[in-house]
């Protein structure tokens, strides 16, 4: 795939694949582009279009076959690229993230959770061992793993991603409510909860 | 305010928020738009775009004045008009969610958690007490509060949005991986973290 996707396709694609799932289980065969709609409260036409941006040839007379409609989305989007993650921060956010049923379905493979809390180092959070901090620039080295989800408190968002920095991570999946100061070669990718927040409610 | 921004400026928005909440922490009382952009990695011809759709006064030689850009922004988005909200689901997420630590600036105030668990109720996350679920109707007609956090297992996603749309419930933040089907009159926003995950990590 040479098309770029935009960031709202990408997304939409991602609950069409949920829905997708949630049909195979109830072992249902076909899916038309107006049940995708429904279920999104959104416009059919909308689906329509961004499934022909897909090289998807489960088409047929009533509709989409559902096994070939996911693996069209999964190529496409590249769920097969397998990325290695570690959670910086064995919380609550850092073990939610650790536990959240399906991301390894969509590449994202995390590797292990770090803390600086003794008391947390060595328990194990849905199979992943909680590791000492101090030990992330060598274990990201062997692994070759350059992704860190940050979940510390927002007064160590900072202190700490200077240190990732330095332990050679090059992108940031920032769950913190800081804006992080990074060097042009490191990517910050901030899930920024209140600004969603308030665009769900902009309007209420 | 009448018109109408954009879910990008929103959030670019609620970013800029934070960067002067810490100037304001670190007592620093001017900002230009070319140190708001830097640390955004975005243009600064962008911010200053953005910021010109705040009945924003505080301009002035030096660049703006931290302390009354930050009051534009939240009066065009809109802190004040406080909403209230449940968490259903007193699990890590539910509990990380409940702990955030500056929800209750941006305008979300989170009266209780809702679980089901016998264990878990009674105790207190962040000063919010865990409710038994069957006690959600009564007290969301009491507090006249509309709007669910749902981070309940993806199993139990359908059930639980269900029950919720009972209780009268019209607003759904859905931290699930599961689609909902809900009634017309109920909202569901999807925060859907695997499809941010793929929109960051597509180009890599």
């Amino acid at each position: 795939m040479d098309k770029k996707i935009s960031d709202k396709v990408i997304n939409r694609l991602t609950l069409y694949h949920c829905i997708l799932s949630d049909y195979i289980n109830d072992k249902i065969e076909f899916i038309s582009s107006k049940q995708i709609a429904q279920l999104l409260n959104i416009d059919d036409s909308q689906v329509r279009k961004d499934i022909n941006l897909l090289n998807n040839s489960g088409k047929c007379r009533v509709g989409y076959i559902v096994k070939e409609l996911k693996i069209s989305i999964e190529k496409t989007l590249g769920f097969k690229k397998t990325k290695k993650a570690f959670i910086i921060g064995a919380g609550n956010l850092g073990s939610a993230i650790a536990k959240y049923d399906n991301f390894t379905d969509y590449g994202l493979n995390i590797l292990a959770l770090f803390d600086n809390d003794p008391n947390k180092i060595g328990k194990i959070v849905n199979g992943l061992k909680i590791q000492e901090m101090t030990k992330l620039p060598q274990i990201a080295l062997k692994e070759d793993a350059d992704i860190a989800i940050l979940t510390v408190p927002r007064q160590f968002a900072q202190t700490t991603a200077d240190f990732l920095v330095k332990a050679n991570i090059k992108y940031i999946w920032n769950f913190t409510p800081a804006v992080l100061s990074v060097p042009d070669d490191v990517q910050v990718w901030n899930e920024n909860l209140m600004g969603n927040f308030l665009q769900f409610t902009y309007n209420i």
